[in-house]
């Protein structure tokens, strides 16, 4: 019997609101959910590995693959591009499987318009200045660079009404379970269900 | 600080689907659920407890009720009488709380006309063969009256494409557990945190 064609998911939210850990946590719980790696020209940060956390592409590389129509989406995002490679997400889709893109604002908007029965999850910090403390904290990035990544983060905190479903990283675990509920519920509803309400 | 209203929740499903299992599971592992209880004109059956199973009245009370406007949704079904008490449901909602209505097809198109953002779920038998075994299995009824519910049932399963979310009761635990997802989910949904991310 074909599998049910799996949920694609979006997982959105400001730099510094811990959407990567609670996703980590996640996938730890479930082992079924398949991440999606993007494509970026962005320098990798330490400890990022290749394939693993992004492929990181030359600027002429991802041209060649968006101009082969190879990406779901892209966006240019504090001067570097990311990029969503498209085949393997269809593919992984057919095969039953959830597949879940970590990916901003503007490329989740393209997502949608592409698949309309993706799940859009937005991540919120506890507050703002929670976010802050946390971007600051990482000191990774000169004070200029944290200024510039709150801006962005006000703009993408005001596009979350444009989701689904909002989850709030007070604390990993629950943010983690609150993803993973969501997805359960999603696989119940009866929009999704129409060949198993035909069997009664 | 004023407590988010709670959700109303309802739980549709034939007889025999074993939606009040499902729902005593549910309950066992989330104390902070309620479920409202129903008043029926019907006669106990062995074990039902008045005020815990249902609130057992004559027809005069119920039709006193009725006519008081004291209940939310009505309807006959197999010659009896039930009916969703309004008053208590309204308190407990206001408070925060999350009330579940255990309730048939008819009952719960009323509660969604009354309350639109109810969440509206039908527990699904595993498959027809498999209802009409635990209708004669449970021994409590007539083989007529076995038939008849059957009959109901098969009209009620038609009517689960109205709700917004389907369960399967092939396991009490994965039901259970998939029902306490969509409350979760619900929770989640950006529709219902308005004030929250009002707050960014």
């Amino acid at each position: 019997m074909k599998p049910n064609r799996g949920l694609l998911v979006v997982l959105s939210g400001p730099s510094g609101s811990g959407k990567g850990t609670v996703l980590k946590r996640a996938m730890q719980k479930n082992e079924q959910l398949e991440l999606s790696v993007s494509v970026t020209t962005r320098a990798p940060r330490e400890g990022e590995i290749d394939g693993v956390n992004y492929y990181f592409l030359t600027p002429e590389a991802f041209q060649n693959l968006l101009v082969e129509d190879g990406l779901l989406e892209w966006a240019e995002f504090c001067g570097n591009f990311y990029g969503t490679p498209r085949e393997k997400i269809e593919q992984r889709l057919n095969e039953g499987k959830d597949v879940v893109l970590e990916i901003e604002v503007q490329g989740a908007m393209k997502v949608r318009a592409a698949f309309p029965d993706a799940v859009l999850i937005f991540n919120l910090p506890p507050s703002l200045e929670e976010l802050k403390n946390r971007l600051i904290g990482r000191q990774t990035e000169p004070p200029e660079v944290v200024e510039k990544r709150m801006n962005t983060a006000v703009w993408e905190l005001s596009q979350a009404e444009n989701y689904d479903y909002v989850i709030v990283n007070d604390n990993v675990e629950d943010a983690a379970n609150a993803f993973l509920s969501i997805l359960s519920s999603e696989k119940c509803k009866t929009a999704r269900n129409k060949a198993l309400l035909a069997h009664f």
